[in-house]
């Protein structure tokens, strides 16, 4: 006998709505009536096609950006983002603004380092292992870009909003947290999400770029690394990962169509974490390690009284059909990532079995 | 009504095998117990530690390679090795042989030039558009490798042996025919594959990589873009694309357990493509473009008496259930991709069906 589907708090990949799966499963052996499987069908055909252009419109219409934006789908995750970004729009003699709020943004820069290029790390929470968010920045008028992590997956940060940077394009990770909520496109040069945590499965990045950036691209860079190869031919210059795209399609219509938009969706997000926070402000059992105003709405991160206790938590969690709640491995501790496809009930059972345990061993 | 399921003749993405997209539908909400999909699974976890484990040593067995290589799963496609083979393996002060049969191969030398790398075309069937593979090639006993294509998809022509090169290690793109028949990995430093021919569906590129070749690759490189940072981690650096090497393992399980083994593969491609090449050398209604003995087994190119029967054969095969037939919209003419997962039985129905339509509009 299987084992029905779990309440899915893993960090990325991570829980998709099941309308999702369902419809993924009822088309696979024919999309469409192709009489062939979307992992089958050509990237060069008309059902391809509508996938891409379907998933590049809501995409637009969702995150509400104009048509000075392009939408990309790019493969290598995040981590190839973190080396393009400098390769692209970090020029001779100039300099960008790199904040570092941990992992993520500590990658971007070290990639930035290899090439070579000149960088300025502004700000960083490095001092109090990365458990809030720096404010007041020192940003450089004349630097090409600022790179932000938006959300930190794995310190459980979030910026609730963005610095103002003045003329100074930020160009920012939002693979854990895009989607989660309204977006204001007008100071960003550059959005990138690897898609596996709100937006899809892994294997694939969404890139939004605004188009004035493309102009900064230098002939120099490799075809394949160069955004203006994806913007040219709308994602298409080589084979994209289909299945991946289709998926995420799915996912923003999804959001459309059945959450209603991503004002919709912020609120019920808002909802979930506060349930969780709520539980971990009450009482001294649980412990929330990031200081309020720098807590993720999307990665809830804590600690029980002891390293034994978590094990314990983690265990028995899994054995309620809870999955995914253990921390990093480099912070260790607990984590529930509750992005988009995580109901309100998931919470809702989850903070009952956290009171449950605390009654049984606080 | 939707369609059944037709003969897939496409060039990449291909036809998978059926065996493999029931498999994945079956488990596609609860993978192996876990109580997720296969798209929401940690790569962190057991279950996809076994698929990629499981993958590598299938790969391995299949393609008789010894512990001095390593199997890697890389995204974006062969276009993305393009640029990472000279990076990772060109250096300062040296140059490579590459040898130019059309398409993929020019891509690659484009790559390189981009780089600002020294190669040496040391071969080119230009002359001849492509239709052929060139013998007698004067190649750099000093170069720091030599670099082919095996398969040209888009030529219609394979390499039937690879050349001796001496002590010069030869990189390989093995996108359109890797696994349809046995490998003497010995000549290889580096072999790659796009999956969504032979091996996969899009998403994934397969990289088979000699260990000492790991020795040359620069500190300087970007760490998404070194062959070392996949090797060291077992392809787990970052989040892999999942679906697609999932995928990749239940093509590897299929081709061991069900057709059992390469030589047996072999054959069998062996009897498709011959069973078509016999019709288009039989009379003059259709034509085969390339010369014998350079002819592919994997992509079979061919022309009929004019475009506009070339037109009407495709609509009507696939009116037929007979699809993917149209030649790369670079070359026009007809083309039937013949990989692995198409059956003996599909190339009997299109053979049956060219014999139709030429005794009509012969």
């Amino acid at each position: 006998m299987t084992m029905e589907r779990i309440y899915n708090f893993n960090p990325g990949p991570a829980a998709l709505p099941l309308v999702v799966l369902e419809e993924i499963r009822e088309n696979f052996l024919n999309f469409k009536g192709s009489g062939m499987s979307i992992a089958e069908i050509s990237h060069r055909s008309q059902e391809f096609d509508d996938v891409i252009n379907d998933a590049v419109a809501r995409a637009k219409r969702l995150l509400n950006i104009g048509d000075n934006f392009q939408v990309l789908f790019i493969q290598g995750g995040a981590s190839m983002q973190f080396c393009m970004i400098p390769m692209n729009f970090l020029s001779a003699g100039k300099s960008a603004d790199y904040v570092d709020t941990g992992t993520w943004s500590t990658k971007a820069i070290k990639e930035a380092e290899i090439q070579g290029k000149s960088i300025d790390v502004v700000a960083s929470s490095a001092d109090k292992n990365y458990a809030y968010i720096p404010k007041n920045i020192p940003f450089n008028a004349a630097a090409d870009f600022v790179h932000l992590t938006s959300n930190n997956t794995i310190k459980g940060t979030q910026w609730s909003e963005f610095p103002d940077t003045g003329s100074v394009p930020i160009i920012c990770d939002m693979s854990s947290d895009i989607l989660s909520r309204p977006l204001d496109a007008a100071k960003f040069g550059l959005i990138y999400a690897g898609a596996q945590k709100n937006a899809g499965p892994a294997g694939v990045c969404l890139v939004i770029v605004r188009n004035d950036m493309l102009d900064r691209v230098p002939d120099s860079v490799p075809t394949m690394l160069k955004y203006t190869t994806y913007s040219a031919k709308n994602s298409l210059y080589n084979t994209p990962p289909c299945f991946a795209v289709y998926t995420v399609q799915l996912v923003l219509k999804w959001l459309e169509e059945t959450v209603g938009g991503l004002e919709k969706m912020a609120l019920l997000n808002q909802k979930k974490a506060h349930l969780l926070y709520n539980l971990l402000d009450t009482g001294s059992f649980y412990r929330a390690t990031v200081e309020p105003d720098s807590r993720s709405l999307m990665n809830v991160t804590f600690r029980l009284p002891s390293e034994d206790l978590e094990q314990l938590f983690i265990r028995q969690a899994l054995e309620n059909g809870l999955g995914g709640l253990k921390g990093h491995r480099s912070v260790g501790g607990c984590r529930a990532s509750l992005y988009n496809a995580v109901s309100l009930d998931a919470v809702e059972v989850l903070t009952e079995f956290m009171a449950t345990f605390e009654k049984k061993n606080g």
